[in-house]
């Protein structure tokens, strides 16, 4: 990654401009980084960030300069469609348009991410910032916060639930602190036992270190949801036998091709699902929820310059449990971005 | 198969006899002459069947003799686990006892299936057969039927419902039925344009040649539920696509691994489920619902001795829908089964 400058485009009516503050490194920029299409190269990565409103379209009515927004993963959508009209723009019909490596809905011009000075985004895609939320932990909340927070509402978490998290990164802390505060029972599945402590402090009620066969077999139709974090590839099998009947696992990291024993779906009628991102309406419900619970992301927040050493970094997993890039070292440059 | 003589346990005090009219012919009998496991063999097979109560135990409340009772494919089960209290002992979670190649929970003999002359089974396992319905046809509803109708109670199937039905076999000619007798608009996707006019006689609104890859695309987002009951490996893929947002494929004919694209599961939040048979509680509100709409299997009846012919036909598919053996040439011989 290196410096590179281009310039946004000019406001439409309905834009607003937003100065970046904080910006989250995630899973998926390094996937775009480091497996990604190339034709999309120079390629600027970025889509859970924070910023101030600098400037308003001339039809702009939520936003006005000072103002503190949110961008996530989706900046446009066809808009029409039955998923549109749901408020969840990330399963639009005509696929949604991405916050980096997509093409413009009106010009057809590439996207380019919030490693950077600033963003232009129509202010239906930018979402108000509670106030008394940490800025730095409140940008991951726009990918990895929604991505597990539509799940948990999708299917009805609350007090009477029992919720299983498997994995402890980015969307796994999250997972946990959602439910958390839900009020749902929580359990963490992890493959290491040292990090049992982190999860209690996280929030959760009980840790099963997931190589123990006795623990793993004593969870049978425990839990009414399970959202899978991880992002290796592993049998799903145990996971849906740890599922209460009628109940759901739900798979949020994977990569690759799921892989599990039918009968484990069978018996108990379970469902294996699977989801990504949010839409307009979840992603302000979840900031609302976290401004009225105090929860933002347990971030390691670096100087933009330092971006390579983040990527490094997340690629041995090595942080708890998101990186937040600080872009005020920026802020003498507005073109300023971080490109590939 | 052949013929075998063998003696049903004496009634214990919650039993009743059962003469056996007419047991339909599954395709796991089928599973278990060809694939299943020798050690329980000699095995007679058959798990729904419809018969006359001719004896009952001394603590028997519910029925008495001449009442025409039908009977599944589960005849015991632990009766206080999570599943077996919520009247889903399909789902007991130390196992059902099956009603033939299973182990007597009392006396761990082998249970023997409908082929048979007589049956003794817990009144708790025996259902009460509307009045209304032809007997033959009524066989396969302790099978066929209730696998595909607690689905369509699980996932709230009404008039409101977008149905799809893969497949037009023993399962899938009854998903029709019930889930156009529950209201909802149903489309059939099958291999062969030859089978529209059954499936529209069946119920079917519409039919769906899976072939023909630009109607399969254009059934995107369509149904709320699909009922897949094709038994054939094949890409799960185009029906989950077919599903709506957090809509549900429900896989009830597989035999062996599921094939899908894991984005056709995120795209829209959906759900890949399973299920298989049916508890006390579903299988009588099925039985009655089909008393009140006039719902049976379409069935081909043969006679008992023709089992083996019934057996070879099957194995090729060429049946409509169902075969039920007529057991009446049996009437000579209470101990007569047909065993393998």
């Amino acid at each position: 990654m290196r410096r590179w400058n281009f310039h946004r485009r000019d406001l439409r009516d309905d834009d607003v401009a937003v100065r970046i503050l904080y910006c989250g490194v995630c899973h998926s920029d390094l996937d775009a980084i480091d497996h990604g299409d190339r034709r999309v190269f120079p390629l600027v990565p970025g889509h859970e960030f924070v910023g101030e409103v600098v400037a308003t379209g001339a039809a702009v009515t939520r936003f006005a300069a000072g103002d503190r927004v949110a961008v996530g993963n989706i900046v446009d959508s066809c808009g029409v469609c039955e998923a549109c009209s749901a408020g969840q723009e990330n399963y639009c019909a005509r696929f949604p348009t991405l916050t980096y490596g997509g093409a413009d809905r009106h010009d057809r011009t590439q996207t380019q991410g919030g490693y950077s000075a600033e963003y232009v985004v129509a202010e239906k895609f930018a979402y108000r910032v509670p106030g008394s939320l940490d800025l730095a932990g409140v940008a991951p909340l726009m990918c990895a916060g929604v991505t597990v927070w539509e799940p948990l509402r999708r299917w009805s978490v609350d007090s009477s639930s029992a919720v299983g998290v498997v994995g402890l990164g980015g969307l796994g802390h999250l997972a946990v602190k959602l439910a958390h505060a839900l009020g749902a029972e929580v359990a963490v599945f992890t493959t290491s036992a040292a990090k049992t402590d982190d999860a209690r402090e996280l929030g959760a009620d009980d840790v099963i270190v997931s190589g123990d066969a006795d623990r793993m077999a004593a969870q049978a139709n425990r839990f009414d949801l399970i959202l899978d974090t991880a992002s290796a590839a592993h049998d799903l099998s145990p996971y849906l036998r740890a599922v209460r009947m009628d109940g759901t696992l739900c798979c949020l990291g994977m990569t690759g091709s799921l892989e599990f024993d039918p009968l484990s779906l069978l018996i108990g009628r379970k469902s294996l699902a699977s989801a990504g991102s949010g839409g307009t309406t979840g992603t302000q419900d979840m900031l609302d929820f976290c401004g009225e619970h105090g929860i933002t992301a347990t971030v390691e927040v670096l100087p933009a310059h330092q971006v390579n050493n983040a990527l490094d970094r997340l690629r041995r997993n090595d942080v708890r449990y998101r990186f937040a890039l600080d872009m005020h070292d920026h802020e003498h440059d507005r073109r300023a971005s971080l490109g590939t």
